[in-house]
């Protein structure tokens, strides 16, 4: 009876109209106006989700190829809504712990309403009274990858010197403020002056300096770090990480998050560097926040003290409406987000 | 009146003639016709070392070339004596610890007698029951970089995957013993049918492939581990690293050892699927033996006692004479050993 009775609404969503090789272009998704019923299957623990706040992620790029062998993410598929992480609001539930108007965050459609039929990798939202957004950065996946990698793979110690690539970004401006307050000395790179001041003047960074400006990376790098860098915490590749390479310290750490400057190569560029591996010992590690998460609730509780004790602060990037989340998402690899670029899909 | 009555021997010695780029070739270094006085400066705490086995390594490439900023290992200097490490035998002595017939092993020069004005980095061997020419190999520095890389680095477990680059060689070798006994599956690769042969046979690796013979390593790995590679023994670096990155399995360890087909070239290949240490979590990391040997004489106990119960065995190349080692230490380079590459200056 209740299903007959469902109202149905508009759910406008992003799908993905072809696979994409190289940069992902606006004629890659297409926005689709379609409708969704608000009610669960009856006897179901399914849920419908309002979305709110969805979140333009650097990894979506490898869901957007098609892969011969499997990814480490699986592929989007062809003329499906694509996923994302989001934050979205409870509005129907057939499952015991959810009721209408509770706020979760996780993998939900890039869409106005989403039916989850399997509500348990999404995480409950325990600090409502901060920006709900935060949910889909400083507060949810990017500011747990920076947290985790950080203390967990890059392991400070205070007066490390630490590096960060694409310093201003969703995980890299936290990454900067997590190593001041560990005590390190810390240097951002970015894609433009703006975001060179941003890292000086709002995150606290010792230095920065915008790579796109610099002829020699190596020699920039030796500049910034006379005395070598302990920890680079990697998000870019390729030339970068060559240059980082040359300037590590003895026993440096190299916590390898992502590679965003490969993403869109057909071939990946090579690094020529690596035997400093063996001459300064170094470790060179890549980790999945997606393993941290059982530990999720830790980094919540620390992560929101910091930010109501104002010992972090955060740059979000939103962008108003699912109509624009094509545009987002395709910005992140040209650096047109300054901070954590999301889409404003409803605001309750 | 000692120093005056001391005798003068024969000391032909192997000197730089200039520093190298690319290959290293005989007329880069010159046999020389010396003397040495069989004695030490009165009052002194030095040794004459007579040097029965010279060691040829890899990692003397390094020291051949003149660097800019200072390398790893410091250069060689043009017009002087080689140093290698080797076993030698004390053959005069101002020290209180040492005596004429002590042996010892550590660095020495590339010529019969050295006089050494400070014996702190030497080892003295503790099983002269053990062949020698051992203390340059199995009880030596390559077989403490196999004990210390693998255990220490590594970090095997049972069942893992192991696969071994450069496996007939000093270090190789023993990898893969070591693997075996603790209980992985073991596979390497080598240079020439008859080192795949020793692999198989000899030291009891699980397979072997030669890989000169083989056009597509990426493809060739996945036959040899279907299910993957837990742990990646690198020695050679380059396109090996590059098709074994794509062979990794998920929280695989890449133990860097050395990267000798990039010794030679002047500028570095490319690695390209760095990418995979995100996607699977790997940890890859750099060591230096010389780092672990606070804990030699542990390994030098265990590791005699695996030959004299039989259950490591070590192949080595023995040329003859220190006329030999020119060539013999440039023959790494192209392979051209069979296991351990020696040099014979005295039986005793
Ligand atoms: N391992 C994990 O679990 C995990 C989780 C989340 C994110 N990540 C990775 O972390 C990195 C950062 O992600 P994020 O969410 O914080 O993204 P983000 O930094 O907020 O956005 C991406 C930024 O990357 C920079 N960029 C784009 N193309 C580049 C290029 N060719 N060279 C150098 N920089 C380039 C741009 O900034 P500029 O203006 O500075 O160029 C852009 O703003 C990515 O590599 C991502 O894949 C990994
Ligand atoms: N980190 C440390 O503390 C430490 C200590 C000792 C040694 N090492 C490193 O360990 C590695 C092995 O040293 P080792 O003393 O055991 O030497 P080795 O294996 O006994 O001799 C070198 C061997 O390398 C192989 N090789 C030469 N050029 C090659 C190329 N272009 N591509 C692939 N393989 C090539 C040859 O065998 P094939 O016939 O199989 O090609 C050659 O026999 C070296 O990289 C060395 O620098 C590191």
């Amino acid at each position: 009876a209740m299903a007959a009775a469902a109202a149905e609404v508009s759910n406008k969503r992003v799908v993905l109209k072809r696979h994409v090789t190289g940069f992902p272009t606006e004629d890659d998704m297409e926005l689709v106006p379609a409708t969704a019923r608000l009610a669960v299957p009856p006897g179901s623990a399914a849920v419908v989700l309002k979305n709110l706040y969805l979140s333009c992620d650097p990894y979506m790029r490898s869901r957007m190829s098609r892969h011969d062998e499997p990814s480490y993410v699986p592929d989007f598929v062809q003329g499906e809504v694509l996923t994302a992480l989001g934050v979205s609001k409870v509005v129907e539930s057939g499952h015991q712990d959810y009721k209408p108007g509770d706020l979760v965050w996780g993998m939900t459609g890039c869409e106005e309403y989403t039916l989850i039929t399997n509500l348990e990798s999404h995480f409950k939202i325990n600090h409502p009274e901060l920006p709900l957004s935060y949910y889909t950065g400083v507060l949810g996946m990017p500011g747990f990858t920076a947290y985790a990698g950080f203390f967990e793979v890059a392991k400070p110690k205070k007066g490390d010197y630490v590096f960060v690539s694409a310093a201003s970004g969703a995980v890299g401006q936290l990454v900067g403020q997590l190593a001041k307050i560990t005590g390190c000395y810390v240097v951002g790179s970015a894609g433009s002056d703006e975001k060179v001041n941003l890292l000086k003047t709002k995150f606290g960074f010792d230095n920065a300096f915008n790579y796109k400006k610099e002829q020699d990376l190596t020699a920039t790098l030796k500049r910034y770090f006379p005395e070598g860098i302990d920890i680079y915490f990697e998000n870019v590749g390729g030339a970068m990480l060559d240059a980082v390479l040359l300037n590590m310290r003895l026993h440096g750490r190299v916590a390898v998050c992502g590679m965003i400057s490969q993403y869109n190569l057909e071939q990946p560029e090579g690094v020529r560097n690596l035997f400093c591996i063996v001459a300064k010992r170094i470790r060179m590690e890549g980790f999945m926040v997606t393993e941290y998460y059982g530990n999720y609730r830790k980094f919540e509780e620390e992560m929101a003290g910091y930010l109501k004790e104002g010992k972090i602060t955060y740059v979000e990037d939103v962008a108003e409406g699912i109509e624009s989340y094509p545009t987002a998402l395709i910005g992140l690899f040209y650096g047109r987000n300054t901070g954590k670029q999301l889409v404003a899909v409803a605001r309750d």
